[in-house]
């Protein structure tokens, strides 16, 4: 924010009191009104959300989609009333009715903030860990904009993280990459109150936070009163001056000013009653009617807003500067932003297909490589998988040096890695992918999940798809993962038999920007099957497979085929877009859980077991994947009376 | 080990030397005869494998099962050949035959350590950082055994990490938890390689981990030359004398003594090839054939098996005492190695059974609290949920200072809860529960997935499981949850729909000894359904539901009936169990994904997008879970033409 109006705010203690007390009157008052939610949080954690809302956030309410607006991440979202607190009194569009009608069914301010239902909310939170995993992608995604179009970039990103967050693992993870890449633009904020749910923190966890940050790398400071508005303002700046990221550990009391009721685990979760709700008001000498905002708190944000919008409109300045000096790197700037995708996606996808038999991994290689010449916004790499999954294509990796690169060295890292994905993607400006072995989908499951909830159309490259992973094992080998990923709403899931079907994969992928997808791809080389469809004849059997089992299936066909069955084969890259035909008995083979398959077809050869270790071929062998043991089962079916 | 016996290998460099030689060409043969796996990790870790079997293990290979033996986790799976050839080399019944048949189909060595299939081996691994998660769970068992027949417990546990068990955030939540816990008898040897698949580690990671795990309380030392046998001896007797959880960094070379491939990605997980084993075999002066082991070792491992099989002899004598003076305690000790139920199980359950409704989490506290009675091996706890998930039974909860207790304070840390109830599991002696929300079910998969694949008979109290948990939001609503879980091959999955059906689903998780289960349970209350089986009248429509649907389809059916129809309604505690009536029209009512279910039944009413933020009746009505709108939907389904 500029300075003048710093120093204004800055010496108004009079308003900073009673900013702080609007958040968490507000937040009481919502809270109460629900009869559910958790007051404890914003009442602890108002003064920091205010101090770095006044003194710091570059942001524009009248325009939350600004590119280069600072981000704010809720991290530990059950303090969402913080939030919505904060929208209503900047002016986002978030009316006192939204806030009366918070956690009711439509209402814009749900239990915990989801992104693409309320302006000004970066992202959907709740699951504990992940805001701060996708902060970091945020950041990292600054950094990566800045590297290119530095005269377009200036923002921070700012997180508020508790306990749980710390606690959970992806903590690790997000943590010890944004220190590897010093990501020193962002800033996270610890509201240190030492109450979870189930009482005192030091019940469950000793860890000496700042100390681990900093064996991350981070800058680290801490702050003892945090209802010190001046000194966390000015840990603010310092956080900003240091290269590093920066982890300021801010003290706090739970349910601050409840009487009863604060610095104790009943803040939590629980509204605090009537009756203590009056105390606290009483208590804080606040005179004002439920939902209020006094007149000098009101104008505080206006004037910041004010500020706020000065600075979007010199940064559109600056973007037409850029339109009128260099019309064509602008426009790229706007079409990544927009997530349309240049001419030629096609025709270069078209070049990578082939006769020899190859792993769709090594297809997808083929297509990235090209994709990526194309698509300077296309960025993502891998959990420390990239020649594995076909992700290691040559390009420049990011580094704390040079943010420049379009490949991203995740580390062992799959959960992160996908919250950042997520931070990536919510940021703007990029197309993401990541990638691991689909076996590992299960380590990253609940940021993929928050992927499908956000409709942010992340890629995850899952690869060594089914039991023919081989010597690796059964801990290696996905048998349920593929049906696991089918079941989650709004997560287009893809599995290519070859090249063809994998460059459109990655058409479908790319061309679709209201959700995630995930690229099934084969360890092992597959032929590339008949090009055309597989045709309108009447049939009596009907074989489907995906990926892999396409081959195979192909050559049962022919068997069944040479034994005057008349025989369809389909291959589906996705299981979704199948229609069983009504007049065949239906078969479907893959390599995989057959729950979801059992609703579809007549007979569904599948695995339903955990695989086992030994060489590729003799497993699938060994559970039944062979043209032999698979045409058994088909006559088996066939005879049945 | 016994001093005379220390002094005595001690003192012998030239076996030394001849042992870290034979533990590296044995692992290099494995992965050359299977032409598959990764050399390079025990060909580093050589050293510190021998100084800790040599110096410190107590175990007795001739009874891998002893109760009081040392737990040896190989958190870096990767490297099983050299577990292979520690468990070759000290007598565990793995004959030479066996490592010539390492990674193939039906071989006890395949690619990744699996519990089960080879004796010695403690657990699975492969799966990154589950390792460590394991090692802190045997480790807590240790202590709270100890608490509780001291004169019997006298074991450590040490585990070997490499860099990706570290970067995974499982690491955190395990080791933070160890510290917490002050878990003194955990040792864990960091394999600081510096060398990850993708390349060197400091491409991805920059943590500075003796710092970070100081943080969590841990003891930290560094041993700068990894080959230094008698320098790591000297590092775990100092971790055995100090009280904290020891991490100890040793530095190596991976894929030591191969010209042209130790120290690179290239010695990681691809064979050495003939000749650069061969040079490698020259080079350190290794005269003997494949597979060989000089007789100076075989010699020395049998004089320490012999010293083990010592000190088991003297524990069983222990134990005899014990059994003599205190049968009871003595025979309460084998029946929960035993896992088997004590006397009265059924009876206590059916002590929970009453007529007003009431939550499934509320009637599985009522369980949990009559179970924990009559069974001290009953230990368990939540992530920090105990008071929503019905896990808050008021048993004494571990501490540092006290380690009786029978309830676990997990912290925030959903997955190493579920490796630490693995690990807990694994050590023997005790059943073990933890609880979530089932929607952060996602978070634990992995540890879930790899329960049942070692068969362990943890139990997962997963609660909140619908959208009527309301206001929290889709992020806090489960609906992929339960058919995800249902996909695991060999993961019970019930879900009880009152009293009497979670009094069944507990015994049924109690007797189940060979596999984990799922307790599926709901945060609304709910009506006690009628005793009694549906029957087996002929009806033209089937109505079946889980848990909190079962008495909306009573209700529906209800309806039905008035109309004039004959109906069934079955609730089923485990669809897996459950047949659908092939003369009905069957019709399944589930608040959650219907993929498993259309295979079962002819019209699935269920829940396949995200839920929403809102009361919870309000959201139950708004996705279609009222009577009027499922039987709108059987209506619809039986005018069908």
């Amino acid at each position: 924010m500029t300075d003048v109006l710093q120093r204004e705010s800055a010496s108004s203690v009079e308003v900073d009191r009673l900013a702080v007390d609007t958040l968490r009157f507000l937040a009481a008052d919502m809270v109460q009104a629900a009869n559910s939610g958790h007051p404890g949080m914003p009442m602890g954690a108002a003064p920091m959300a205010w101090a770095l809302w006044s003194r710091h956030l570059r942001h524009d309410p009248s325009a939350p989609d600004w590119a280069d607006r600072d981000r704010f991440v809720l991290s530990a979202g059950h303090g969402s009333a913080l939030l919505y607190g904060l929208l209503h009194i900047f002016g986002y569009g978030l009316p006192e009715e939204e806030l009366r009608r918070f956690r009711q069914l439509g209402s814009r301010t749900p239990g915990h903030p989801e992104f693409g239902h309320t302006p000004g909310v970066e992202c959907t939170t709740g699951p504990l860990g992940q805001g701060l995993g996708m902060a970091v992608g945020m950041a990292l995604a600054e950094r990566m904009t800045h590297a290119r179009h530095p005269e377009l970039t200036d923002h921070h990103t700012y997180a508020i993280v508790g306990d749980g967050c710390l606690m959970e693992g992806i903590s690790h993870e997000a943590a010890s990459f944004a220190g590897h890449l010093g990501l020193g633009r962002l800033i996270v904020l610890w509201d240190d109150n030492s109450i979870t749910i189930d009482g005192a923190v030091d019940r469950s966890c000793s860890d000496d936070q700042p100390v681990r940050f900093a064996a991350y790398g981070w800058h680290t400071q801490t702050i003892e009163d945090g209802t010190d508005v001046e000194a966390i303002d000015a840990a603010i700046s310092r956080a900003k001056a240091d290269p590093r990221p920066s982890f300021i550990a801010v003290r706090t009391v739970i349910g601050h000013g409840a009487p009863g009721v604060e610095g104790t685990p009943k803040a939590h979760g629980s509204p605090l009653g009537e009756s203590v709700l009056a105390q606290a008001m009483q208590q804080a000498g606040w005179e004002y009617p439920p939902f209020a905002v006094p007149e000098q708190v009101r104008a505080t944000c206006t004037a910041l807003a004010a500020a706020g919008a000065q600075e979007h409109a010199d940064w559109r300045a600056a973007y037409s500067a850029l339109e009128a000096g260099a019309p064509e790197r602008a426009a790229e700037i706007r079409r990544a932003q927009d997530r349309t995708l240049p001419d030629g996606v096609g025709d270069a996808l078209a070049k990578v297909i082939a006769d020899a038999p190859r792993a769709t991994r090594q297809s997808s290689q083929a297509c990235l490589t090209e994709l990526t010449r194309l698509m300077p916004e296309l960025v993502g790499g891998s959990a420390d998988l990239s020649g594995s999954t076909g992700t290691a294509i040559g390009g420049a990796i990011v580094t704390r040096a040079d943010y420049r690169g379009s490949s991203i060295a995740f580390g062992i890292r799959e959960f992160a890695m996908a919250a950042i994905m997520n931070g990536i993607s919510l940021h703007g400006g990029f197309r993401v992918y990541g990638s691991t072995f689909l076996v590992f989908a299960d380590y990253l499951r609940p940021a993929l999940r928050l992927a499908a909830l956000m409709r942010q159309p992340v890629i995850h490259v899952l690869t060594h798809d089914s039991i023919a992973v081989g010597e690796d094992g059964p801990t290696h080998q996905p048998v349920e993962q593929l049906e696991s990923l089918r079941v989650i709403p709004g997560l287009q899931v893809l599995r290519p038999a070859d090249d063809a079907q994998t460059a459109e994969a990655w058409r479908l992928a790319l061309e679709r920007t209201d959700g995630p997808t995930a690229l099934i791809l084969s360890r092992q080389a597959l032929p590339q099957l008949p090009a055309g469809p597989a045709g309108d004849h009447p049939a009596t059997i009907e074989l489907v497979a995906t990926g892999s089992e396409s081959s195979l299936a192909a050559a049962v066909g022919d068997r069944l085929t040479a034994e005057g069955h008349v025989v369809r084969t389909v291959s589906v890259l996705d299981r979704s877009q199948y229609s069983p035909d009504p007049r065949a008995t239906t078969i479907s083979i893959e390599a995989g859980s057959t729950a979801g398959w059992r609703g579809l077809v007549d007979l569904a050869i599948g695995i339903d077991e955990f695989g086992t270790c030994g060489p590729g071929d003799e497993v699938l062998a060994h559970h039944g994947f062979t043209v032999d043991s698979v045409l058994a089962r088909v006559r088996e079916h066939l005879d049945r009376p």
